[in-house]
């Protein structure tokens, strides 16, 4: 029984490891992206201001990310070395959850005074960075989505040409697929410009120009046109929650059918409202995730509540792959 | 021995609680802002959708902020009843720390990436809210600088009637300054618009607004003033550190004295770099103050080193004033 079982469910925490973590998850975010936790994962040791300035850093500003790091044991310090510390591992593998919070949804959580008041709720009340978010969720994908994800697409039981992904992103899934799967088509479709163009820039430099597109439009009021006839396959991944609430979600879901006439295998994945945790036990990423929504003002289902509204959407749940982390996250198999 | 003793210094937090942290800080910095903790510290006990009703917020969008302080023990919920958590009231009490990170300081942790880096280090390469800073400030002062200020203020050995406040903030010392003393006036000189702003505003909304006034102008390098000639007595809290490194230090608090000619007693209150602590104990606060002047590139002086520089300054110091939150912080009484 490790130490950690004994406290249980008392208070552990205290008020300077909340605020150190505050500082720390915004340099777990910061480590990743000018490549410090690659270095530390390869090398198990590094030396501080020489990995500094090896990536171009300054070696003073670079002394506060790792003082960050260290303060919540993700590395441990000792004179210019640094090494992986108890933590790592696990942040490591996780850092692209850090990366959504404190670098994509910052603005949100920032602006929170105003964001909660009633009446600065109209018009787009809140900012997130577009870029980031899909920064992040390229990789986060890869540990948790993307794995039921292609055993869901191994199980599709005919051959098809065209795939629409809504809500693409940086265009990753699309990219993957039309590797995979010689001679496909890949149309991506986003909401966000800064996706859309990240979505074509990848195309492009994974040399899939001709092979895959992208446009902006918004997946909850697709106007009909003639490339949606062509599509066979249909993908969604971390957005299927935008379609709700509960009877919106029932008509948009429907519409996709209408919209989309020769689809026949639709995967919908997405990370859902946990139930049953104790506040205090909530797991790595699913309060980020629940209160950004709840913030945004952007319900977010449970697994039930999406088990509830197929039926009436036409779609029929023909597979599903339950994913460990995030938590109660679920790829679904409709046709 | 508690469990906390007994843990010592082993690794005690999870990947979830560096996260969930993240996210509690942003909802302690709000929940001061629009009232919550104000509410739950008066009544110990709230209903969660009835007070965000009564505060004017949204109460869904309120669940986000009410359950991250609950993952981390500042509340706990039981259905729609709010209670205090095991971390209230240290969090309650020290709430301006998380506020001046959270809001004040999150456009600069939120661009680290671009921070670090040594190419972009030039122009003004970051931003912070000086409006959000100045906030907290006001409330942080009143239980760290403050006593050890009033202190100092009571041992000044002559009678004054003009006063300056170097990084004026709030005006908040100005008007507890000219409240206190009757018939002095009270200049404040701050670098940020937002602040000199907020110091003729609540110069006037406190009715002073014929004993204070305020100037843009920065600290490092004033041009000489008529109306410098006149003060007697001088203040400077929470920004001696931009003075530094150590030889422009020197040299600016050298300069103060001749812009000042009339000043005989400069009081100098500020948090230092902390010493001796291990990287995981680094008390609330320090870490942020000290990591996020790292990423600006400016030097934050230890005790010690302050104490080098007055001899070379002509200043003499004849008190000093210690303090305990934040750490290694600081009241020195010059003449
Ligand atoms: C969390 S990201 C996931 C990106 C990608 N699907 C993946 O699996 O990595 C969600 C994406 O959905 C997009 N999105 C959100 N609401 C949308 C809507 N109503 N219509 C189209 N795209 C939307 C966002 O702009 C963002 O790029
Ligand atoms: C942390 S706040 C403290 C405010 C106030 N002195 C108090 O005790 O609450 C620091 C203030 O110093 C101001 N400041 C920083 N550098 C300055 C400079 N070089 N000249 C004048 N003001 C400066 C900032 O704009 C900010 O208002």
């Amino acid at each position: 029984m490790s130490i950690t079982e004994v406290v249980g469910s008392q208070a552990r925490l205290t008020a300077a490891d909340i605020y150190n973590s505050a500082v720390a998850s915004w340099a777990i975010a910061a480590a990743w992206e000018v490549g410090v936790l690659d270095e530390i994962h390869k090398a198990g040791a590094v030396q501080a201001d020489e990995l500094a300035v090896r990536l171009g850093l300054d070696p003073v500003a670079a002394r506060g990310m790792y003082q960050a790091l260290a303060a919540v044991e993700v590395i441990t310090r000792d004179g210019d070395t640094v090494r992986q510390g108890p933590l790592f591992a696990e942040v490591n593998q996780y850092r692209s959850y850090f990366h959504w919070l404190s670098r994509g949804c910052s603005g949100l959580y920032t602006e929170m005074p105003t964001v909660l008041k009633r009446a600065n709720r109209v018009g787009s009340f809140y900012q997130r960075d577009a870029a980031a978010i899909s920064y992040a969720c390229r990789e986060l994908s890869t540990f948790s989505f993307d794995p039921a994800f292609w055993t869901a697409m191994e199980r599709i039981p005919f051959s098809f040409s065209v795939v629409a992904d809504l809500g693409c992103g940086s265009g990753e899934r699309l990219i993957q697929i039309v590797r995979k799967y010689p001679g496909t088509r890949g149309l991506g479709i986003d909401i966000a410009p800064a996706a859309v163009e990240m979505t074509l820039a990848e195309a492009e430099r994974n040399g899939f120009a001709d092979r895959i597109t992208a446009v902006r439009a918004d997946a909850r009021g697709l106007e009909p046109h003639p490339s949606y006839e062509e599509v066979e396959v249909l993908t969604c991944f971390m957005m299927g929650h935008d379609f709700w609430p509960r009877e919106d979600a029932i008509e948009r879901l429907s519409t996709l059918r209408e919209l989309f006439p020769r689809v026949r295998r639709f995967l919908l994945g997405d990370a859902t409202r946990t139930v049953g945790y104790a506040d205090r036990d909530v797991p790595l990423f699913n309060l980020g995730f629940e209160s950004a929504h709840d913030l945004m003002g952007q319900y977010i289902p449970t697994i039930d509540e999406w088990h509830g509204v197929f039926a009436e959407t036409g779609w029929k749940l023909v597979g599903e792959e339950a994913i460990t982390s995030p938590a109660a996250s679920v790829v679904f198999e409709l046709e």
